[in-house]
């Protein structure tokens, strides 16, 4: 047995009352995730736990080398048994990781495995789990179904190819899977394969020789993602850039379209105008625009060329823009254009900044106009969702929250919510232990409800 | 009934000893705040609990906004019950804003209301306080005496009428009531109407074409607030801006004083000049600094031509700027011209930075001369105080703290001290609980004392 | 009595069992510290406690002026007795300093005082200690030794002799002392008294006439160095500068050998090319880089002149390098150059920042390559070193951690290492009794004991 009970994160009666009496049987939006649409598709049952556990979890390989673990064992030629051996010792010491509660909590809500993850249990969980993969044919459709999840927002390009998400469809899935719309590769103009992408665009679109051909496509493609369903996009940003016109744009645009390097100026240059543009849009169409400010990414060249992108070699920025974010939704909101917006932000010393700028610019148009999102990617752990909650609460609304999501690659991450769910119940049932709130708990459980499911299905529009 | 005990926030019995042995019965001297002096003199009877609670108060609006309330019902064209009743419904949610305890705790200390604020009993509320209010001819007076308050700073421009001061003093009132000396008016050069607060400056003291003009004629005005009994000034900056020479500062005073609009650089080179003349004149007259940093102000411009300043759309700046502070103290201090000091700074992830770059500018010549003051604004709150008390006790020497204040435009405020009172004694004793400190309650309940008031009145050098 | 008891700091029995049953009796390897070799050769009985404890400890006198003492008092004309009981009488109300738990952990363990330290008990506190002094002839080796401390760096510079350590390999001490290689003087080309420092080194070398000439220069020394047993450097800049070539740094060289002095600009292009260098060679040479980063020194220019450097008038610095830290451990990595590398960080809100990017360099040559040192300076204090537990096992492996250091100049120190230990067990056994992480005692056990001892001496390479 391991050391994961029943009360798992809840300290006291009214925290649990408030977990299984109101917070457990919810159903799960997850608005934002980066799982391959083909994959729940196909609906290919499982192989192996590597394959459904560690084979592209780069939290789990980012943790191993930590631990000074050669990348042999983590990415390298070992054998799939080896790799996991290795993660389960590694993992058995790695006390107050989140890796160390939602692996120990996956393997039992999956898989009904509750040994204690170390280097002894090893073998034998990789036996377990294994076994029971095999006799329950699990399936991306089990997994999310088993979850309860009713939504789920894949992440798409401008050109990714839609008809999968009619084909899901067709599946009579008890979940819908929608696209949000996501424009970096045409924003990230200084990127390698910049023209490239331009180029699948076009193959969707029409040729593009100006800013405007350019804006055309990219509402065009937005059109598209609304007629499968789509209400959220995606913007991530190092930090937030000054807008610059469309003309300054457009000299950027026609250097790098001549198959030329922008400088680092002029990708700024570019990418300011185009968050303000694309925002704009998504203003005209009522989608929701999650914007993600603060990650320094492929900071290893070295790794970057060995494994390529999103492996575990991202970090932390400190770049300050909240100047720049002002007066980005300000002219929005001037200009009757700013979209509802979830801010995530990477680094917990904006945290007050971006909450209280946010304060500034909401209207009642819908409850929580603009968003601060849950605590994200690095801070996605307890501390970073207790911290979270403290300053949202301390200077926003929290019954206006639109909760969690697991902004994962991997099927098995659903958990993360009942650890979001279990933190959240924790925090409101301490305060009313200790007279800091009130012990109404209808309100109160309402008010959870509402933060883990309902918020969101009204923020985005969908059928409940 | 609502959550409020006795011992809220009074986590074990010591800290009860502390807070009701020590802390509660002792005066408020409340060092900084933005009462109007006009009110206080009039001393009119309120009419019903909207124009005393909700009519000014920009933090509940903000509240209201940020649960996605219409701005009809905040500043627009309901009546007052409407907004009353919409702020109770919105109020009763925001489990962990200050606001949540504050107006709980407002409610039962001034009109002996102990219903729970919230949607159901915001009718019978409604009622039960106005009539209160109208049975009891509650009062600016009343509720400043009622609290128990002996000393209040209001905050004047420079060039603020000061005769209602003087006849404050006949009224015959059991606190003292004065103005702390403000020149931001004149310091921020490239405001709309910066000429007309010239005009409004040189109508009470000489025409002003040069800075040395400038100069004299706040002088002049600062000698006149000192005639009735001023003995603080007012600073707010987003960021220290660098020494500049007079030289500089000339030059920019010129191009203002012809109507030309100067530029954000130039702005920054007067008010970097401005700011150290500032401190020098006020060290050569023992006038305390209150330096506020970090807000960075109007973020919506729509809600700005149609509300106004301090309506509710400032946030927290992120704007570095430790080196300039720390040249600004250094130059003053080798001139034998740096002041008392108090940092107000709103943006939490610089306390440490203020906190230590302060402990490097003390002096004999009064305990604690250097001062991180407290939890501000967005930080006004139980994190935030938290964090605050943590940080300074770190860093620094908590015997020598000046302690709270209200920093509020509202007569109902005064039970943050009480917040704050009940925090610090917490804080004291848990550690006192938990073996982390002395038992001595004789010691400790003194400093709890010149925390809750001595040191404050020994700092600006009142009558105790 | 104190306040202080046996479970102090540890809040529950599996703290308690953690603490006494692994943590306790492990020996200390205090990687990083102050203290003058000399001092500990000579082996010189202490006369009394205001030599041992007072005399040169800018941590106290810095409390003191935080209190409103007068200098004279502190470090001034005042009898050593007057300035003993001046400090106790300042302390008696810090709670919350670490220098309250610190001064009174350490009377008790080195003199055997359990008197609680203030005003009253102040004249008796001088006699016992004194009396304890004389009578057990308490010398740097009782201290050392008493402690249980096996190895000890001291920092030293390029140029210092290193008989001494020879000389102190011949006393039979029951530790070793070794020196870390500190190349800052040789750095920082834009201090006051460089070219001295230069023929300092010239003197130990060979003439220095180009940047080759002084390249070979410290490795000469860091040769000399690895011959006494050195394994570890220190760098300590305020902010990372950007990498710059050896031909830019060369002109920069050039200018201050002529006998100019470089600007501020031309002095971080060397300080970016050196610190690259340095790193590189070090690596070359399998020494540990301990670089320390965010002190912004000497803020008070008359104090400096008064007392000289490192007398309590440094604070925490707030620029911005995350950028630059990413590059220059990238460049080096990408050479086969990244040396084993310990980042201490003064700044608490950079925490999580450079923890990520630490993750971002892990090798299999050692366990746990890249570290992020223990809370440091202003943050070694109780709320400082909990926030980095919670936020390095958030982003890290705390089992990889080499644990704490004293960073001191002072011999009695090393409570510091209970202090940090008890910590520790009481991080570990609360979320033990929380249900957080496995109650499997040997593990966390082992894990206590790897963090406290066998983690550094690994990493070093030291006999254990």
């Amino acid at each position: 047995m391991s050391y994961i009970r029943k009360n798992f994160l809840l300290s006291n009666p009214t925290a649990e009352k408030l977990y299984f009496g109101y917070a457990k049987e919810m159903p799960i939006f997850d608005y934002h995730c980066h799982l391959p649409e083909k994959q729940i598709l196909e609906n290919k049952p499982f192989s192996d736990l590597f394959e459904i556990w560690l084979a592209g979890d780069h939290y789990k390989w980012r943790l191993m080398r930590n631990f000074g673990v050669n990348e042999e064992y983590i990415t390298g030629s070992r054998s799939n048994k080896e790799k996991f051996l290795t993660y389960c010792r590694v993992l058995g010491g790695a006390f107050g990781n989140p890796l160390y509660h939602w692996s120990q909590v996956e393997l039992e809500e999956f898989f009904g495995c509750t040994k204690e993850i170390n280097e002894q249990n090893a073998e034998a969980i990789w036996e377990e789990c294994n076994a029971y993969i095999r006799a329950h044919k699990v399936t991306p459709q089990s997994l999310i179904e088993g979850s309860n999840v009713k939504h789920l927002y894949t992440t798409n390009e401008v050109f990714d190819d839609l008809t999968t998400f009619e084909k899901i469809k067709e599946k009579g899935y008890a979940f819908t899977v929608t696209p949000a719309f996501r424009a970096d590769k045409i924003m990230n103009i200084d990127a390698p394969r910049y023209r490239e992408f331009i180029g699948m665009l076009e193959a969707q679109t029409h040729a593009v020789h100006t800013l405007a051909d350019l804006e055309a496509a990219i509402e065009k493609r937005l059109v598209a993602f609304l007629a499968v369903g789509c209400r959220a996009s995606d913007i991530a940003v190092e930090r937030v850039c000054p807008i610059s016109s469309a003309e300054e744009a457009e000299l950027v645009l026609e250097k790098a379209l001549r198959g030329e390097q922008p400088t680092l100026a002029e990708a700024e240059i570019f990418k300011g105008y185009l968050t303000y543009a694309l925002m704009k849009l998504y203003a005209k169409y009522g989608v929701a625009t999650e914007l993600h400010i603060g990650a320094m990414r492929n900071n290893n060249a070295q790794m970057l060329k060995k494994l390529g992108l999103d492996t575990g070699f991202d970090s932390i920025s400190d770049t300050n823009s909240i100047g720049n974010l002002s007066r980005l939704f300000d002219r929005l909101n001037d200009e009757g254009s700013l979209p509802k917006t979830i801010v995530f932000n990477l680094n917990p010393k904006m945290n007050t900044e971006i909450m209280t700028l946010i304060g500034c610019f909401q209207s009642s148009e819908v409850k929580g106009k603009m968003q601060y999102g849950p605590a994200w990617w690095f801070l996605d752990n307890k501390v970073g969702m207790e911290q979270h909650l403290r300053d949202l609460t301390a200077t926003g609304h929290i019954a206006a929250f639109v909760g969690m999501l697991t902004d994962s690659r991997s099927l098995l991450s659903y958990p993360r919510h009942h650890y979001f769910r279990r933190i959240l119940c924790n925090y409101f049932g301490t305060m009313i232990e200790n007279g800091e709130m009130t012990d109404h708990m209808e309100l109160v459980g309402g008010i959870v409800q509402d933060i883990c499911y309902n918020n969101s299905v009204a923020y985005f529009g969908m059928e409940p």
